[in-house]
């Protein structure tokens, strides 16, 4: 228990914490490919070669286990993708650079089961409680974050006076799931290349000339 | 065994072949919430109140009764999707009036799991075997019948020269699939109606003056 409080030492984490953070990176792998639900402290235990009552210590029950998966699912996607916008310009440029990035971290990500929150939504979208709202929340704040984006890109006049953020964000966001979702079932490796000029073109028929300057090759 | 085999009577199935259809309703309705791997035969026992042995008289397996239910689902998709086609002209006229129909197929359906094969692929992509390659089988030859569609479209000088009809459809494939997991996650409900103008303006975008012609409004 202490470890989980315990400030990690400069370079090295307590010992307690690294051993947290291999289960969990474990537990993320198993759960991208058996789903969150198949994930059970029992399977978790035999992989890892640890009795259960040693994975207990660290997760009082299957949904903290979930949860806390869930958590370093986001962790990784903000250490991943979100860095990306920064060294971007503001507006549509960052827009693409951000949805480029998020592109790559599945496309490229080591979750043998793709992307963590498509496979944990399509499971937990019909079971109500705080997993499923916890999915639900970090969604929609990517997505939120994304239409926030676009509606600065056109007041900065990136984007065209009609252009509507949600429906574009609706349509970009589409592409990366569904390059994800044909990847992983019908093992297309063109999938995410698709989804990469789709999103690109659908920002710059949407932009302006102004906008148009920021959305240049050079992050294709 | 003979109910399965039976020719049903004019106007009335034979008893068993109701029996059978009935619990695939019900199985399909459960799979498509809990997942098909979370349909066990005892719990679809305890839920028609039937018992274990009657039930195994119908299907062999789990593996059996996941496969009936794949089959339901196509049947289903089939039913309510493929006619649209048949009402439409040849080319994007017909590509529209497909991906509207499947579109209301799935906002309007009655799986409380949203689309039957988005949730079972995300289920199964990474468990390999015949449910998977039936799932994988079905989809493949549902886009591939859009894409041929959209080449006939291409070649009847409907589409744009250098129209894609690949990209064409990942990109409005996508649209549909993005809204059933935006009405099923976010609980989004102008979700559908973002894809059909997703769909139709992608079309319309890629069609020429003879094209669009069989785009017209009395679809939408």
């Amino acid at each position: 228990m202490t470890s989980k409080q315990a400030l990690p030492g400069r370079g090295s984490p307590g010992k307690g914490d690294k051993t947290r953070r291999e289960i969990l990176d474990v537990a993320a792998d198993l759960a991208s490919a058996r789903g969150l639900e198949g994930l059970t402290i029992g399977d978790l235990a035999d992989v890892l070669g640890m009795s259960k009552s040693g994975l207990f210590a660290h997760f009082r029950s299957k949904e903290a286990l979930q949860l806390a998966v869930v958590d370093l699912a986001r962790a990784e996607f903000e250490r991943r993708v979100l860095p990306a916008g920064d060294g971007a310009p503001p507006g549509v440029g960052r827009l693409l650079a951000w949805l480029l990035a998020w592109a790559d971290h599945i496309d490229r990500g080591r979750f043998r089961g793709g992307c963590f929150f498509a496979a944990a939504s399509a499971e937990f979208d019909d079971r109500p409680g705080p997993v499923r709202d916890e999915i639900a929340r970090l969604t929609r704040s990517w997505i939120d974050l994304l239409v926030r984006e676009a509606e600065a890109a056109r007041s900065q006049g990136q984007l065209r006076p009609r252009a509507d953020p949600r429906q574009i964000v609706f349509e970009v966001h589409a592409f990366v799931q569904e390059a994800n979702w044909a990847k992983q079932l019908l093992e297309d490796h063109q999938a995410f290349d698709r989804a990469r000029r789709a999103i690109r073109s659908c920002l710059e028929r949407q932009a302006t000339a102004r906008g148009r300057r920021h959305l240049s090759r050079k992050d294709a």
